[in-house]
């Protein structure tokens, strides 16, 4: 790695993300309510591998071979299912030194989308601090991935988005001429002193309260619980500390 | 129509239009810097109807018949042409009561993917009160659709989105609850009181600027020097006016 500033862009939705791809930087996919922010829980919890699966089927079969299972579509957790998306399920009692089958509305599909880059990272609010310092002692181009909801471009991945680069951008070591990586750190400066208020104008924040599953959501924004950065190795997720 | 409250929702970009089609909707397509602000200037100053084209093919086998054809790509004339995307070449000597073919980067391709919804108005600065009065009159659900860049979100035209959604909003007669729109609006309400400052943060801003392309900036950013709204009907655009 050279000298150079390094760029960062923000893709919005997984079906933008054709037009980002770029193999040699890292992507970082964040779904912080609640997939991503889930994921690291269940690290920072001590899981083994988290297999992110794309359908209820592969979910459902995995849970005949045995293995924990979250499994949730809109929201709502599959009967055949241990447990839905929510971080609050993954105690250390219940999954440490196990691996779980994950299957979401969003989240699969976008870390799956991103496989052939240089290197897919989990990321959430809950360890922001950990990405940057790892990000910046690699020094490549980075995407910042929003899972979006369906497809669409959604505020509090945005947020993250906006968060995520103005730390990048902070250390001097990167620059972005990235219109989405721009409209991210403006919504980000507008919301940070405030972000729980402006997460009231999000869409999923009314869904979750609808299904009440917003139990979760100032912990979904909890800043540098944990120094575990999750990464896809084939077609699991493990900790990026046993990589090394 | 009721007197309930229709959806003002925003599109990013083509690529992402398949998420948000409803074909009971009003689809306003905006591509500020500079086709859809060209069109309308068009209109202006009397063209008769403008059609537009998707590929440069097309548009050389018209200039073969004797059509008048803007066409460029990536901000530059092509060399058959008689017009690039400036809306300082449609003055009214040139193109009153005439028609022109019309192909470019994004704008084009954008017109055309919406093509089966109730209809698509061409939206911009320069008639952008006029598409509030008509648009509040007919009382539909609206898609603003932002032609982006190459697919990707660009800043200037969802500056734009949130301009028309505050207006409509304004209107008491429409509501959001779409994150896109919400991002808009908070764009828009941070960058109207110096527009042409916040612009500098565009991508294609640059791009024009490298190009010696920019001399229309401010142009396409003056409000509502036209009530004239041209509309897609069939394969060409027309001024709604002569429609009704």
């Amino acid at each position: 790695m050279t000298g150079t500033a390094r760029s960062v862009e923000v893709c919005f939705t997984p079906a933008l993300y054709q037009y980002f791809r770029n193999d040699d930087a890292i992507v970082v996919v964040v779904d912080i309510l609640r997939a991503t922010s889930a994921i690291i829980t269940a690290f920072m919890h001590g899981v083994k591998r988290v297999i992110p699966v794309s359908t209820l089927e592969e979910a459902r079969a995995y849970k005949a071979e045995g293995y924990l299972v979250a499994a949730e579509r809109d929201g709502i957790v599959r009967d055949f299912a241990d447990f839905g998306n929510s971080p609050a399920n993954f105690k250390r009692e219940a999954i440490g030194g196990r691996d779980i089958i994950y299957s979401t509305t969003n989240g699969t599909h976008t870390i799956m989308t991103a496989r052939d880059s240089y290197r897919v990272l989990i990321g959430g609010y809950l360890n922001i601090g950990a990405l940057k310092e790892y990000i910046a002692e690699e020094h490549r181009d980075v995407i910042i991935l929003c899972a979006g909801w369906k497809n669409k471009f959604n505020l509090e991945d945005t947020l993250f988005a906006g968060a995520m680069s103005e730390s990048l951008l902070e250390t001097g070591k990167y620059t972005t001429s990235c219109d989405s990586a721009n409209a991210s750190l403006d919504l980000w400066k507008l919301a940070k002193s405030d972000l729980m208020g402006y997460i009231e104008k999000a869409a999923q924040r009314h869904r979750l309260k609808k299904n009440n599953l917003d139990d979760v959501l100032e912990y979904c924004h909890t800043f540098n619980l944990t120094r575990c950065i999750p990464v896809l190795k084939d077609n699991y997720l493990a900790d990026l500390a046993t990589l090394k």
